[in-house]
């Protein structure tokens, strides 16, 4: 059975489950969307913008549905599987849009065997949450990682694909652990260098409202990421601490090395350092527009 | 005696040089500019775009001007403006466009008292550089600091502050050690964190290059300032080498307190301080549109 003859729940309205739900409809890629979540004014807006087909805040309607989509904070989607599991029809195909991948995973391949599931983490970043802020364009040319789980088979990880592809995103496929890696690099570090940085700034200027006025584009697109929801962040880090923590000390430990060179003036060993990630990062996102 | 009616000398044709020659000319601030750099081929480039009316690679053309601007690198100013002071007619204004303040002024404070001098730093970042990058809307809405030296007074503040308002940027008065700590909190402290996150991602992933395909626009953002000139920072940097030092110190301490949290997943305490900082970074840019 392919996705568009499907009928797709969608468990979470926020950003993600919103985002989809209409991307799905702008491209008339399933038959129905079912909206599930506990919150009325979200499934009325819902239903208003043409989002869902059907609303509900009650998960046995969960049977109704060929594809079932998490897309609710990490840790909720770990709490709610094991139900979703029970209610789901046999065939389903779960998926979750969390941003960790590898608790979930675990999660899955409890799921009984008579329903199938694949993680799923679209790379699609933005500070702002919930329904208000859902857009139909969210995934469109995002990576959307796709992590085989016990309960994958090639099926499963092809109506993942499917579905991914029709919101136009791309497909990675990466293993649960390596995501995880992975992810702590590029987005939950930088997250935190961010945050970090705003708290040193902002003890620093101890209230003086003038130091952050005069701060230009180069301190706010630095200290984008600082601004992100912190519950989401809390359930990220939370499920992903180990491989955190460890690039932390990674990070803290050729920061102390930089601040060295620096109040020991070693120019050429700074020029070197420096040098060689300005190289990286031009190198980096040729072609890509930096915002300015 | 008013801009207007000035003969403006720049030393240096880069993008902060050339940038300003543009402005001035596309809003007929002064009567006449006169572009000096060693590099013939920026002089032909800044006159065939109508940027300056005369061009010299000689600095004694400086008798000539009743302001004088030096848009070269901070250190490269320095050793500039003991000549510059000897060249420059009596009652010329020198400003200079240097992004740290302390040790200018204090070579300002050095120059014979037929002349007047006055620190300037216009807050506009870019990562191009050179009179290629030279833009004539680069100091419009930003905030341009002037720091007086022992050889301002009201009519060479007043004369500055002109200038600055002539290309459409806002004057701040700060006096140059405020100014130096200032920006190694907004704008020396984000380049090193930001330049540190590359390194520190690029060698955990170790010629892997999907590690970096992955990476979102969050990643992007958070990393912009890494590809600054290193010759322009290497120069900010090692004439504002204790205030950053400082800064980075201050960085490390709370980063290492983060670290900690998240290793002993301290949930309640990581709320309230990434809580904090998020609450502080939408506080900070309300009304500015963040980058996608």
């Amino acid at each position: 059975m392919g996705v568009h003859t499907s009928t797709v729940a969608i468990v979470g309205l926020g950003l993600m489950g919103g985002s989809l739900a209409l991307a799905l409809k702008a491209n008339r890629a399933v038959k129905k969307i079912i909206g599930i979540t506990r919150n009325r004014a979200t499934l009325d807006a819902a239903l208003a913008r043409g989002a869902i087909d059907a609303a509900s805040d009650d998960m046995q309607i969960l049977h109704e549905a060929d594809i079932i989509i998490l897309a609710a904070p990490v840790r909720t989607i770990i709490d709610q599987l094991p139900r979703v599991g029970e209610l789901a029809r046999e065939g389903a195909l779960i998926i979750d849009l969390g941003s960790t991948k590898r608790e979930i995973a675990r999660a899955m391949d409890e799921l009984p065997s008579r329903v199938f599931a694949v993680g799923g983490h679209p790379m699609c970043g933005k500070e702002s949450s919930g329904f208000e802020a859902a857009d139909e364009t969210l995934y469109l040319n995002k990576i959307f990682v796709l992590t085989p789980t016990a309960r994958s088979d090639e099926n499963a990880m092809s109506r993942a694909t499917e579905l991914a592809r029709a919101v136009g995103s791309r497909v990675v496929v990466l293993d649960a652990e390596r995501h995880d890696q992975i992810v702590a690099a590029i987005s939950h570090l930088p997250y935190l260098v961010a945050s970090n940085l705003v708290s040193t700034v902002a003890a620093w200027a101890n209230g003086d409202e003038q130091v952050l006025e005069i701060a230009a584009s180069g301190f706010r697109d630095t200290t984008r990421l600082a601004a992100s929801d912190t519950e989401m962040m809390l359930d990220i880090l939370l499920t992903n601490s180990e491989n955190v923590a460890e690039l932390m000390r990674d990070y803290a430990r050729s920061f102390a090395q930089l601040a060295d060179l620096i109040y020991g003036e070693d120019e050429a060993k700074l020029r070197e350092i420096l040098e060689r990630a300005a190289a990286k990062r031009r190198a980096l996102f040729v072609g890509q527009r930096d915002a300015n």
